[in-house]
């Protein structure tokens, strides 16, 4: 297998879709901790951070958001993609930002936005080329920007009707981490369901349901750290005993044994490919 | 080990405490599938059943629509044991009907108002030894009703703010079942924090999680079935690698490592002890 050399930092974020001030809520909550990381992840405060808010329904608010929070931080090379269509995704502007960015971040919204208008595109290629290749370069994303890094990625789901087959509806992402299925606002929109069923569905991935303002720092595209002020709980449904997911009828409960959950926090560590937990020491300092 | 001859029937519950209209409701929900599994467990139609409203906030309407639903299935032995106190408890005519019932069946609502008006009383004695002795002798008991049968009781906790010690908060229980803790409602108001949080605190017990509209018969105090149109999810924390619930902190995150998750339907089966999973071949109807 050959080695990843970039870094992702899904987030989990704390906004709703489309709704302003709980968008701008966000920003100055996850200010404090996790962009931080992932402005040191981006080789700090000189990094060229470029922000594409495409899943937003508020596009302009949002990337100015950004633009405010990364400036509070210290940055002083920061810059908004617009990208509303595939069209701008092949724009030569567009290509020479994602080109010569150390930093890529998107923003939430509607995951399935940012397939539709960068999924197959020269900008997307580029991201995915640049991530597994060049050291130190950055993708970091929030709530649908997190969730897309997926290749079968969640793209909708009933909390409340969760372990009934067809409650959760899958989507292509952009697969810049295939051997996950990434989920945001975990606990507080109480997802625990829906994962459980992307899961069932693809039993060789491994679900990550992050909670808001908790992120996680992806290296050598494997080996996973917690940040941020919440857990992450992780769904290893490699050791199932039972799922009768594909032979089920859609609206019929489910039925799996043995899923595989950890719930992870702050520094604690998670090898994808071994499926190992490495967690803090008790008398670690917060990271 | 002795065995328990008696029967436990805990359903997940439809209603929400003292709401009237919900509370109707679910009893013309549950009547159609489990309650006519607690009519056929007693014995039939002609089982002496003994309703107990005491969790509920409106007892009056509960206990008469109890009444009239079992009266629907067929019954004509039915009874209404109104306790409100701890004294009420001591009567006479409570010990009587609780020692001639053949089934007796613990409405919703406050789940700590049943520990504290029957718990540690001769009503509370005279259950408890029936149903270690009694083959036939059913305790049903749907939401409050049914996590009053654990020992480890939960009694309240928050959804958003699940995963943060200090999150649940637990109560003694009937201890009919010490084996387990029991949450209901369960996928409907996102309660898998909270029963994580329970499970970390007593890793030793199994966590049972009842969606609505779905119980679980258990015999010999320890052979569980699941019924009904929703999902049992159960959470076996004995092969937890870490858990940091005991050095934490109120407030603060919290750390465990495999914990292993069944999510079953109805027919599948569950051995306590052994900490079994069966489950239902696939062609087998509906019970």
């Amino acid at each position: 297998m050959k080695l990843i050399k970039g870094t992702l930092i899904p987030i989990g974020g704390n906004e709703d879709k489309g709704i302003e001030a709980n968008e701008n809520y966000t920003l100055e909550f996850i200010e404090e901790g996790i962009l931080a990381h992932v402005v040191r992840e981006s080789g700090g405060i000189d990094a060229k951070i470029v922000i594409i808010p495409t899943a937003s329904s508020i596009p302009d608010e949002v990337g100015k958001n950004y633009l405010d929070t990364f400036a509070k931080l210290g940055c002083k090379n920061i810059h908004i993609l617009d990208i509303r269509s595939k069209e701008d995704s092949e724009k030569q502007a567009s290509i020479d930002l994602v080109k010569t960015a150390n930093c890529i971040m998107f923003s939430g919204g509607d995951q399935s936005k940012i397939t539709d208008k960068i999924g197959g595109t020269t900008t997307h290629s580029i991201l995915a080329e640049r991530y597994k290749n060049e050291t130190g370069f950055v993708i970091a994303g929030t709530s649908a920007g997190a969730m897309v890094m997926a290749n079968e990625m969640i793209s909708g789901g009933s909390a409340t009707e969760a372990f009934v087959k067809g409650a959760v509806s899958m989507y292509k992402g952009l697969g810049l981490i295939p051997e996950l299925i990434i989920d945001t606002h975990f606990i507080q929109r109480g997802r625990f369901g829906r994962q459980s069923e992307a899961v069932a569905k693809f039993p060789h991935l491994l679900g990550i349901g992050l909670a808001e303002d908790t992120g996680m720092i992806i290296q050598n595209g494997n080996d996973c750290t917690v940040i941020g002020s919440g857990m992450a709980i992780l769904f290893d449904g490699s050791k199932l005993t039972h799922n009768n997911e594909e032979i089920l009828k859609e609206g019929t409960p489910m039925t799996m044994a043995n899923l595989c959950i950890h719930v992870l926090s702050n520094g604690d560590k998670f090898d994808i490919k071994n499926r190992k937990v490495s967690v803090l020491p008790i008398k670690e300092p917060f990271i």
